[in-house]
């Protein structure tokens, strides 16, 4: 079960499918064994990236239990939906099949603090007390802000908020004032993953972030990161993270990362085909060329970097 | 099925629940019968004001069908969903069931004129081209505003859209402008009917609607003003309209109305209670007594039309 | 100077302008004197009806002076502004040339409490401590969000917020809310006069708002139903608002509402002309034909209530 | 005169303050020095990055004109502003004072396609058709999303749009798309010099921009990496770029993203001070530790490639 002391990565998954649309089986038991022998700590599934309005709720839900049965570490599920039958319904279907905890981001048309932190509240009654959640706080698509101070309002009354995840932008000095909160004892122990595709992660880890939670396509760099991070290598931290930086950024175009992350994914070998379901977007030609070439750029750095090691 | 030639008025009904938040059939059976009997034309149910999202999948299709054995009358059932898969799932099953049509709603996310087409064109294929959709245009709560050179596409490029649900504000000029298109040949023929709680179905009746979509609590009354309208009774029309416009505007208040509509079907015998599922919004005793005084004003103007007729 | 014990009707002006495009004076004086005349306790000028951003500064000013100089009643002044340097210019130099006040909006940008209390804290602090400022609270039009424990917040934190422009929708509870933080202590005097073109103000007046600031053509209409609700003479206050309830109704129409306005004062004889400054909105000569019809309904009624009484 | 043939660097001024806030002189002479120094083609002052609204408008202009006096380059006037008269008055000052052309950001409410072209019309109609402008596109931070098509649309029907400053993000594709406008004859020519902080412009050059207008506070580097980009040296274009994206996309943070630029602007002496006017916002005591930290990586890269050339 997720708990506040929940660290390292946590890898957005995507959903694998065949060029035809159906799910790919094979590549999804290929890329869940993929994060866990990189030293993935956890697997996010069914969240913003997934594609999972996508999906029915049967199909769902067997992705949630082949997903969990495969991965031998803590599966997280998003159950973030319009309306609460619906949350509640996934989300008591993924606990009893095993997931560790759910993920629930707040709906777009929230405004004022009290909308935001009663909407927590009734979720986590809808989803019942003993399901452990996942706070998402991602203004730039969402267009929901919370300050830290709504963050822990939601957290402290709301005992089974087990984690953040943290893709506030700019989120750094948010960060901060959490740990702070921690500090003069206003705030209880919370884990903190970020998101955002994992472009401050340099600097999130030295503000006090316990770990990752995102869906870049080289999850072993962010283990790495996170370990070298919190092992006080800073200069090596920083330089892993910065040969990676510009394929971090390029990811990190909204509407198009998913298809970049799939293209590398495929790449890479994980996935059979970077194909997404109706109605999917695809890289131009062009696109993927320029992947490409940061592809190799990375390859070459990596080469460099180990024959300096 | 719904075609482009539909006309009246379609109640749009609010899902009936007890007060420890299970749906109320008998109450539901009462209210269809109450809908048919005061000349509605067609009904709709699952809209945004039906709680459609605290229903589970299940409950949803459970209430469906027993509105379309109920009725007699064409229904048509809301399916607007954040994916493709929920949406084609439920209009399938209700297709199945025996409805005449669905409605969609473009999600709230859509900007530029070509997304908004693009969504719907989506929406269609998903549903499957046998299933006649209305087009719901409904910036003020959705944030999606749809030019009627828009509205043209959809419709032109879609044969399954059978009907606008028209609640652009303002919008009277809209109307106007389809109809101008038709006349003028470059849009084919389109049911036309209101939502906006009728705040202004007096002129939108004037301007070339068909009819009214949408869940007043009187629609004895809409049928009348429609009657009338399209009886060339202006002046009658406006008389019996504008008596009912201090409720109309009262129901007219987001957030609110939905308590207030269940509120006043409860004093009218056809519910048996205004609960709202949780997490619901209740009349506070002040807003009550307001919506009775009104209601008896109203009660008022109908003795006092009477003895004038 | 306007303090928190203001009362009435506080006209929201438009700015009178010939075909052309110049300020039309005349018309402007017309108006003023008319506004007096009827009972106006107050007039706001450059509201968001004003067109003010069309004006130059220069014109600006000059229209505020020449308002002062011939009202004889307090004046308004909008001073809402994208930046602090031109709100405290404009307020500044209203509040030299004789100005009771100034009336500050939020920036559409704003989301958290947070950012709300800052801005007005940082705006009162920008045109000065001895400047009397109005809130306004408009999400209807702004997208700007403020509960009632916000507004309790700017009103104590600023000693200079003499008065709430209550516009949200619906916000007859808020009202009630804020009455009751000043019945239990938590909230000091505050007038409360209440915009939203009187959409509600029958009801506003029974919670305790303590009039209308808007811009309904009829505010000879508005100060009676004030003085009638403040009386006690309910049935009366209703009737007189219910007879004028179409027409306002159809001036509500957001986008359109100020050309009725403007067309409505024209037929009335206080205007010249009802041009806008380009870019504006016209009437199309339908909707011109539906203003003609509620006012000849208008008309009508109000010959039935003077024979009546 | 700005026209279509524009290309290279222009840097988008910060406005100079004293800790005091009043404008720095010294420093914006210095700072204007600096970039014809280090090879921009042009400036752009009073941009979002201005701190524009906290100016009087004699304060603006006087800097505009002082900018223009010294500089011996190109100047653009960020002309924006929620009326098309102050829009007018500015645009007409800063050209009668000898600047370029002016820059108009659509207004944030703004949602059709014909909404957007219809903004744009009016306000190359209210600056005169001889002042040529920059049509700038920035979703992110406006909310306004113009297609190609629509671009398309405003640079045929407005002779007077010279420029198109490209920040919408993703933007790839969107430049790729106008430039095949081009090569299929259906868009007339059109500078597109690119925003977003610069954190495309490696691939931005390599779609077909003409360079970039951006603030980022090595604008040094952005010109070298468009010279590189332009004579076909990718690789060097790319590993000068990618050294800077560390610090490129640590000051691509909303909200703080000036408070870094006039930071890192100060620690290489071209500013006596980081101040902003009043509200600014303050880089901590962390985050301008970070900012330290990347300037001495930075350092040390040039270092690297300094020994390896």
């Amino acid at each position: 079960m997720l708990t506040s002391s929940a660290e390292g990565v946590y890898a957005i998954a995507p959903t694998p499918f065949h060029p035809d649309g159906r799910i790919d089986e094979a590549s999804t038991d290929r890329m869940v064994d993929f994060y866990r022998e990189v030293g993935c700590t956890g697997i996010t599934v069914l969240g913003i990236m997934g594609e999972a309005p996508k999906l029915e709720p049967a199909e769902a839900l067997e992705l949630v239990v082949r997903v969990i049965r495969r991965a031998g570490i803590p599966i997280v599920v998003g159950v973030s939906a319009p309306g609460f039958a619906a949350m509640r319904s996934l989300a008591r279907a993924a606990m009893d099949a095993g997931a560790a905890g759910v993920m629930i981001a707040p709906q777009p048309s929230l405004r004022t603090d009290d909308q935001i932190v009663t909407y927590f509240a009734q979720a986590a009654e809808a989803i019942g007390p003993d399901v452990p959640f996942v706070l998402q706080d991602y203004p730039l698509t969402l267009g929901v802000v919370m300050t830290p101070a709504v963050i822990r309002r939601i957290v402290m009354e709301n005992p089974s908020c087990a984690m953040l995840k943290h893709e506030d932008w700019p989120g750094l000095e948010k960060i901060s004032t959490l740990r702070r909160f921690q500090a003069e004892g206003s705030l209880r122990p919370l884990s903190i993953l970020c998101g955002n595709g994992a472009l401050f992660l340099d600097f999130e880890m030295e503000r006090g972030a316990d770990g990752a939670m995102t869906g870049y396509a080289f999850p072993d760099m962010l283990v790495e990161v996170v370990r070298l991070s919190k092992a006080g290598a800073r200069a090596e931290a920083h330089d892993l993270f910065d040969a990676h930086l510009p394929l971090i950024r390029y990811e990190q175009q909204q509407g198009v990362g998913l298809a970049v992350r799939k293209y590398v994914m495929m790449r890479r070998g994980i996935l059979a085909s970077d194909a997404q379901r109706k109605p999917g977007s695809a890289l131009s030609a062009t696109a993927r060329a320029e992947v490409d070439y940061l592809l190799a750029r990375l390859a070459r750095a990596d080469r460099r970097a180990a024959l300096a090691a």
